[in-house]
């Protein structure tokens, strides 16, 4: 039963952290090969960042404990189904696994808006609530060029 | 020509930390009332953190200067159509508008995830190219029980 070993840790530490008044009642572990390699837990209104969830805190901690860019052979325990931000930091991430506990709709009923912006992404950049809208610039492509003529480049 | 003068900055940005080499060509600035209140580029592979995507970095950088987490009435301009993790962050954070020069189409042409992504986040967790699966676990809803009873907690 390890993934349960890691899931009851992460859940403390997330009941732990609305105790603290840290921040939100999410918690996260990156773990690989058995082993914790970083924790995380919600810090979006203690440290004034709203990218500052339980995954984003462990993927760069776990990061920085690796020493690399990607998470490859490890696998991610969170207390609930990762919003976009953290899956879509988990795709850059690319460990091998997600496990969860609880879901979007049980952190919608908990008045977090995880499963509205999983719709809001589905949608049209023009038709969604904070509308993202192309300006169409000559120069649009010049970061890519650059990046194309680039011969020492680090690919992620 | 607002919008353009400001997105000129983020492209210039952008080509200046391909050539720098601190990361992917990339580059985001975080505007309030006609000024630049923070700005970011990718430092993925210079700071060995998948999630430093340059809209990130600049929210993060914009909270710090504005000490809150929020970015009421401010807008983003960005090189690139912002990816999912780089979106949620945008819905977290609450600007009232995004502006974005390359799309998610020229990113993939460049090399990059955006679009395989996007994709990746209308599939159900499970089915998913890195699976989420869901561990069933009696005190899953154990970290937001805590926050209900809460009765000094901080929203966001």
């Amino acid at each position: 039963m390890g993934e349960n070993r890691f899931m009851q840790e992460a859940i403390e530490l997330a009941c732990e952290n609305v105790r603290a008044g840290k921040g939100g009642p999410f918690a996260a572990l990156v773990v690989k090969d058995g082993t914790v390699v970083a924790c995380g837990v919600n810090l979006v209104t203690s440290t004034n960042d709203p990218t500052a969830h339980a995954e984003i805190v462990a993927i760069r901690e776990a990061c920085r404990a690796l020493a690399t860019f990607q998470l490859t052979g490890c696998e991610i325990y969170t207390t609930c189904e990762p919003c976009p931000m953290c899956m879509g930091a988990i795709y850059w991430a690319r460990p091998s696994k997600v496990w969860f506990a609880a879901t979007r709709a049980d952190a919608a009923r908990a008045g977090f808006d995880d499963a509205f912006i999983y719709e809001q992404l589905c949608l049209k950049p023009e038709e969604r609530a904070i509308p993202a809208e192309r300006l169409t610039c000559e120069q649009a492509l010049a970061p890519f060029d650059e990046w194309a003529r680039k011969t020492d480049k680090l690919r992620y």
